[in-house]
């Protein structure tokens, strides 16, 4: 199923960067959950670009709910979020129509659609269409905060510029956590932030771009959730992180790292007092043989260097197959890292109410749990 | 789906390390494929433990295709193939039964299945599963040869001692690919491989493990495979990566290095001439927007250090919660970053036949093509 | 996945009665095929309840494509349509908000969703959600249409008085089918259609209601189509069939009838002439091993009598669980039989293209066929 | 996907006819069911074929559970079960091998896998294959009756023959369904078995056979389980029943007779005492906008006359088109409705198990459901 992703709760995604409306239908989540239109604009609002170190283009982010809540509670039937393209600028586009923009899709989307794509703005393949995940991913993210389950996401480095590290302790990790998402730029550390914001400038001056890493923490996870080989909870995250534009590497824990570790160095040891187990490191980032183990689920996400840059570039002229120098104008971000960290904790989120709601049934995540619903008493019997 | 992955070729995956015997349904996959039992074979060879730097367990991997083989041809039904577990050494296993093993999934193992799962070596979590997806693969490797396409991987380092790297011309890289799949311990600079046993052996003899870094490449995959978003060629290879146990990372192209570099150094630039596109690099490892492009798909694939070892560790038991101090036993291979190479080739082979089938049809990876299928002429009608 | 289904080419359906909107998005359709609105406007017009055997209630179909479509064809991306609710009359359903409406999910649906449903007018269980359906299945339709295959179905017959038979010639049927298409009371024998029509208002003057049933038959179907077991042409449509509210019985061929004949009646014999195969008979309805044979697809849908009738009925309160009884008032249309006819052929399309879709890969429904694409010589190399 | 089918717990079929062995994958099903060897061994002699009425052809079902099931309990990760094919009298079938036998599969086939399809008794389109999901489905009947959930399945009619009527008082029903469970020629009426067996044998003696109606009721179902459109308790179990081979209809509740009866007629009327619903009657089938409502689930399906006649048959030689006359030999049986009931009974236990899980968690038919895991208290923390 090509734009749409989930067992239990799905994700249907649709839109293109210039036609009248890009959307998301989000199915399957439980019913009950309170819907906050203001927290989902708050969330638009981290992914918008804003400001000096991001692109001047106006991007109004006005959505309506459509389907799938009633009373400012979700019903617990699709719900389908549309967020209207009020600037419509193609004539920014009009130059690069026909060259394919060297690190974009435009190429390979015209060898896969065979000429019949929409070439405004890339399209379907733009990253404006992630404000739709970003908006029902808030949905998610209040239906986790009801079991006190919290996700948030840094910015590791920009440039090779490293952020400070993520608190190991779980209840500092949940407060810098929820800290992080109201952030515009989410960093620990001010005066890295600084530091990363001035080499996004000076790339910026130079008609080029520059990339980064975010890292992600969930906290309050229950463990026992996820599964052996293609339903690990490494393999759902990643799926849906590999789908966001621009993402070219993930990894869990210690990642790459661990391939130079020992084992013994690698292992997370437990010990166990009162009925409480603990982990005594968590390399493994929470995630063992595919399944949680309780500890915090942790991952880092590979963001590419933004593709549109100022400096001519050579390419083909995606009509004919010729070669051609491709100069690019208008307005474009110089950085993505910072608007992707909202992205990836709302795919997150995604994926995790999909794996809480497979695992414990579709009233897990309710607020009245519908408990009485198991009472064999009230069965409706004919006679 | 738990334990069955794929769009238009799926996999199903069953077995445990110490039951009767393990296995894996292919199904999806077109008719008219040869199935060649000594490639499988030897696939199940390159997997299994052997040697001085590994473990000196006897792991015989005799097989049966039961299904969906007609006179040494895939029929189209669903193909199964079963691997006897010969070697079941339960006592190596007993003290382990009831400590956890750290770095294993034990303990999550335990809290999901609510303690019945099957204990012994790891019951469905042991690596051993792996051997049933290599044996399909090799299936789904046959049928991308008749294609021309072409998968291989290289250890590209174990314990930080690095392989050179893999050649850049398409041609070149892919009989570089084949020879690989014939090698026992693939690494392209043999005095690099000998480094890398010898930190092998050496960690074995501290009872200790490593692990290491696998660099995987494809070469002759047609352009405009793979959708935006979900179904990205990135997001369905990295879903079934995460589930060979061990992976903790995945990263296409440049992957994490792209974070550092800026946009002008990451876009892959191309040039046309008569027609032909050509890229004049491969920073994105063959893959934008989700599709491909025609050039080589590249991707390495984190693999921590095997979690059996024999210093003692700390750990708790899982029938009561309470400390415990963990001594293994028996033979367990100190690095199964070599072994792991198969595994991932199989299950890339099984993404690429899936991707194929769904683009292009049941009958696209088909000796015959079955065009004639298309030709309404033959089309019964009632009379 | 609840309100998406398909393989390889997917619907994803959302929206409540009483909503601002519904709609459905498209996904994995070919790219290049035509989008005309204005079939789209007269197939939802046949849906819409009209003049004197149906409800008065004006229900004006607008509706808007809002992604997909480009240049007045599709992309490939997935394509939403969106269709305003323009008359509300919440009021109408005032008092049967509380009092669960026999025949209707109003009682089950409180308790699947713990009673945060949107109750109005049915919610998202209303009939008029098959409008979305209607609106993407007339460009199945015409994706069909360029392949040569035509679908249709008439009423066979309402409140017992049956409509005469289809044509067995596939040319003749071919053409009845077409007809059919666009007749807004779809039967053959016109007679028979006025004593249906008055059967209709005999109940309407009691404040009852009438079924009927529903005969849909496809031509030019290739054979070598569907699968064995899960995915058998008739498991797939029967799935969608009875997802349609009020279908309540399907059966393909001569279906029920098949079980009072010896198998010496049923089996359909052939013969074959130049390599032109043909059936003697169509008893199975054109799919054998759940695969289409190339002889026409037959099948009946059993369409329940309208459960909004006027009649006093004995019911429950829904909030409380007491007795009590109900009288509707309003308008509500005595018999959908007709109205139905329209969303058995949208879903019977929907299906088709995703059957062809997944036999024969994307390109096969695209106009171009898009082969140069298989064309190896093109493909990207890097040097 | 092709032969695997479920959402939260999924079936993969896989064998033919006259290959060594055939066999089922059941996956997600809750850990801790018992697994009766002798009660699935019972079930498949069900379906096997023995005496005077039905082929003498010796099959004996031996299978092997290999893997799935520690300590005569479920383990929660993949249960195959393996069915070895003992008797294979390929010889019986040379002579069929090239001429397609009409109302199989033969011919659809044969375009369906361009002729690489196993020929030998309908290889995986035989009818034998549904002893696998026979098997697995006693699996499913064991967790449904720990939760109170019966599921049983009467010959409603043989050749026109009827059974009489199940009762419909839910208890007495139960106790019926039970009953029926053990019986090799399931009626409710002895004598009327008597004639629909005299009717089979004077089918048989003319080298002819016979088709009949089977009527299947659930007993103990919650109410709330289900989903409108797609996934609508109809939908799903009408999938599983088409893919039965010989089943051309699905009718529930009234099915097809509703289409005669008025709304007042056909609509379920409702009370309420105590907080205790009630319905009136139950021509729905128990299923109301896709879901339960707690009253009996109710269908019937028909299944066409065996087509394996003796009788000389027109058909055509599938190798080169051409013309030919077959005469079957060999043991073939006369009438397969008895033997299919097991079988629908397997799958509707398969689609039941998989609707309850989906909607409640995949603990909620284990026998310690599993509480403790939704308690955070044991939460891993790191220190």
């Amino acid at each position: 199923m090509k734009n749409t992703f989930g067992n239990s709760v799905t994700v249907t995604l649709f839109g293109e960067s210039h036609g009248p409306m890009i959307g998301c239908t989000l199915d399957g989540l439980a019913p009950g959950i309170s819907v906050f239109e203001e927290r989902i604009a708050e969330a638009l609002t981290r992914r918008r670009p804003t400001g000096g170190i991001t692109t001047s283009r106006i991007e109004k982010d006005e959505f309506q709910i459509v389907s799938g809540v009633y009373k400012e509670k979700t019903t617990g039937t699709p719900l389908t979020i549309l967020i209207s393209n009020a600037a419509m600028h193609s004539a920014d586009y009009e130059n690069a129509k026909r060259l394919a923009r060297p690190g974009h899709a435009d190429y390979t989307a015209h060898t896969r659609y065979a000429g019949y794509e929409d070439p405004r703005g890339g399209g379907h393949f733009s990253g404006r269409i992630t404000a739709a995940l970003v908006a029902v991913g808030e949905i998610a993210k209040e239906a986790l905060r009801l079991q006190g389950i919290t996700v948030g996401t840094h910015i590791a480095s920009i440039a090779g510029i490293a952020d400070t590290l993520l608190p190991e302790d779980p209840l500092a990790l949940r407060s810098t956590l929820e800290a992080l998402s109201t952030l515009p730029f989410a960093v620990l550390d001010e005066a890295q932030g600084e530091r990363m914001k001035a080499a996004i400038l000076a790339a910026k001056e130079e008609g080029d771009s520059v990339g980064g890493v975010l890292e992600t923490a969930i906290t309050g996870m229950p463990r026992g959730v996820g599964e052996p080989f293609f339903d690990s909870v490494e393999s759902r995250l990643s799926h849906m992180l590999f789908s966001i534009p621009a993402v070219k590497g993930v990894e869990f824990g210690d990642g790459f790292a661990l391939c130079e570790m020992r084992g013994s160095q690698a292992n997370d040891q437990m010990t166990a007092k009162n009925g409480i187990v603990r982990q005594l490191s968590n390399h493994m980032g929470g995630v063992y043989g595919g399944i949680t183990s309780g500890a915090p689920i942790l991952f880092r996400t590979a963001i590419k260097p933004t593709p549109s840059i100022f400096k001519p570039q050579k390419t083909i002229d995606i009509d004919n197959y010729t070669s051609a120098e491709l100069s690019l104008h208008g307005r474009h971000d110089p950085c993505i890292v910072g608007r992707a960290a909202p992205v990836v904790d709302a795919v997150t989120a995604l994926v995790l109410v999909d794996l809480l709601t497979e695992a414990f049934g579709e009233h897990y995540l309710s607020p009245t749990k519908n408990l009485f619903r198991l009472n064999s008493d009230g069965a409706i019997i004919c006679d």
